[in-house]
């Protein structure tokens, strides 16, 4: 079975490297020099005192793909570009979306693929290099059907065991409690500069963090708050010592997925006609962040 | 006449050097050290090239004064353990008050003196070390009365063109303007760790802070939004390199101003139940930093 995955960061990476094992594995990137780079060198993953490095092809992405089941791994920004293109060239049985945030959803009717699966990934990974990702924290992918048969994505239980998937029922419940968690870490570590275990431990922060998840669990409509909210702690504390993505993204002046994590919320939250002052002033402070970021370049 | 000044902080030996031309001034301060420091040293002023070195008696509080007109420039967080004390020990036949933030209107029924002025320094100044004051920014001093005789403070004006004051007739719109401003610039900038101008020139800081101005113009049910929004706007224009009192505070790891401008707008709130949830954010974000100053230490 050909498998191609989209996108090669940290999760694209992670992915290829555990299905190459038993399947032949395409990366498509967005620069020629890493796909170079990665069927010459082979891509290496560093898991504990483990470093093992495997065979893929690679090749940068042109808007066509021609494999069985395609994974899209590339940020929810960089996904408009994707969809955009020809959909009948991203020719595949079956695709998989692993992406942060939930503006992908509204594409989804438009794809003529027969089996489409969403999936959240919980796993702690790190590009290191261009053929290198350290897997920093072993958990799992949660995963749920779109449209067409489950049977279809079976195969994704062939991985190996640092590389588990787990099916969830309603994927939409799926997506908002990821959103929901990556709403509370992710900006507000960003802007105050602390690692994510900061967020539990000072009571000041945790505060601010409670006062904005309930914001957003408003907009959203959540019934079951108190077992996310617990789920968040627990997630701060299981990852104390990480800098969030987006955070790491700020110091290093990159694009962040404010966008698509706060953003949306904000949009979702205009919709509906709900206010949401702590969002928009969360919002605009990383706006500005990001700007000083690039004023500073 | 005898002039004492309560506080040697920035605005107090700010106050007591320009007094000191005219008048028989002395500062209490907190500390002997810097009392016996000012005696054999003198006071000096930074202001442009010109640094000017003044005579003054100095000697620590001990919860007693005696002079003709006392002025109190200590923060707002101190000032409670001064008004704890016995007030007839404070001797003088007039005060004023130099405090940012409105904590202190609640005390001033239970002093016993005929004549009560309340001030806001909109002076740039910054202590160099116990007996230098930097003056960065000549502004002015605006006053009111609180109680008594107007006359009583009219040798406001003998002082250097330097220290002009301004009598204003409502104290209560002085102070809350005074109060906007701070709320506007000082946790902002503090959280950012930016300096002033930054607030203005970055558009989503200044979409931020309007945010915030809007919040609080409301739970004070303010009038005139645009006039006062205006101002706030010139001031970070004119301040612009500066870095806010509780900027450096934070940076020094010292108490802030948080609990008199922040705390009290949400206190106020609270009293209105008027929402304040961007007033509470912020004030829950700034406690933290102030925690991870104190856990660092």
């Amino acid at each position: 079975m050909r498998i191609g995955i989209i996108g090669g960061g940290a999760v694209g990476l992670l992915t290829a490297a555990y299905f190459s094992n038993h399947y032949d594995v395409t990366v498509y990137t967005r620069r020629q020099e890493q796909a170079e780079q990665l069927c010459t060198h082979g891509l290496t993953v560093i898991c504990g005192d483990e470093r093992t490095t495997h065979r893929v092809h690679a090749e940068p992405f042109v808007r066509e793909t021609n494999v069985d089941v395609l994974f899209i791994a590339v940020k929810q920004y960089d996904l408009t570009n994707i969809l955009k293109t020809n959909m009948h060239m991203l020719r595949a049985d079956a695709v998989m979306f692993l992406q942060n945030g939930m503006g992908h959803v509204s594409h989804l009717p438009h794809m003529p693929h027969h089996h489409i699966a969403l999936a959240v990934v919980e796993h702690g990974a790190l590009k290191i290099d261009d053929t290198t990702v350290s897997h920093t924290g072993v958990g799992k992918t949660k995963w749920s059907v779109w449209r067409g048969k489950k049977e279809t994505f079976s195969f994704l239980y062939t991985t190996d065991a640092r590389f588990p998937f787990q099916y969830v029922g309603d994927w939409e419940t799926m997506l908002i409690e990821k959103l929901m968690v990556n709403v509370a870490i992710n900006p507000l570590t960003a802007l105050l500069q602390v690692p994510n275990g900061m967020l539990v431990t000072h009571a000041p922060y945790r505060q601010a963090m409670e006062q904005l998840f309930h914001e957003v669990a408003s907009i959203f409509q959540i019934e079951q708050r108190e077992r996310i909210w617990q789920h968040i702690e627990t997630v701060c504390q299981q990852t104390a010592a990480n800098r969030s993505s987006m955070l790491r993204d700020i110091e290093a002046g990159r694009m962040t997925e404010l966008d698509a994590i706060l953003g949306y919320v904000i949009e979702r939250a205009n919709e509906r006609c709900v206010p949401a002052p702590i969002s928009a002033f969360l919002y605009a402070l990383m706006k500005g962040k990001q700007l000083e970021g690039e004023t500073e370049r």
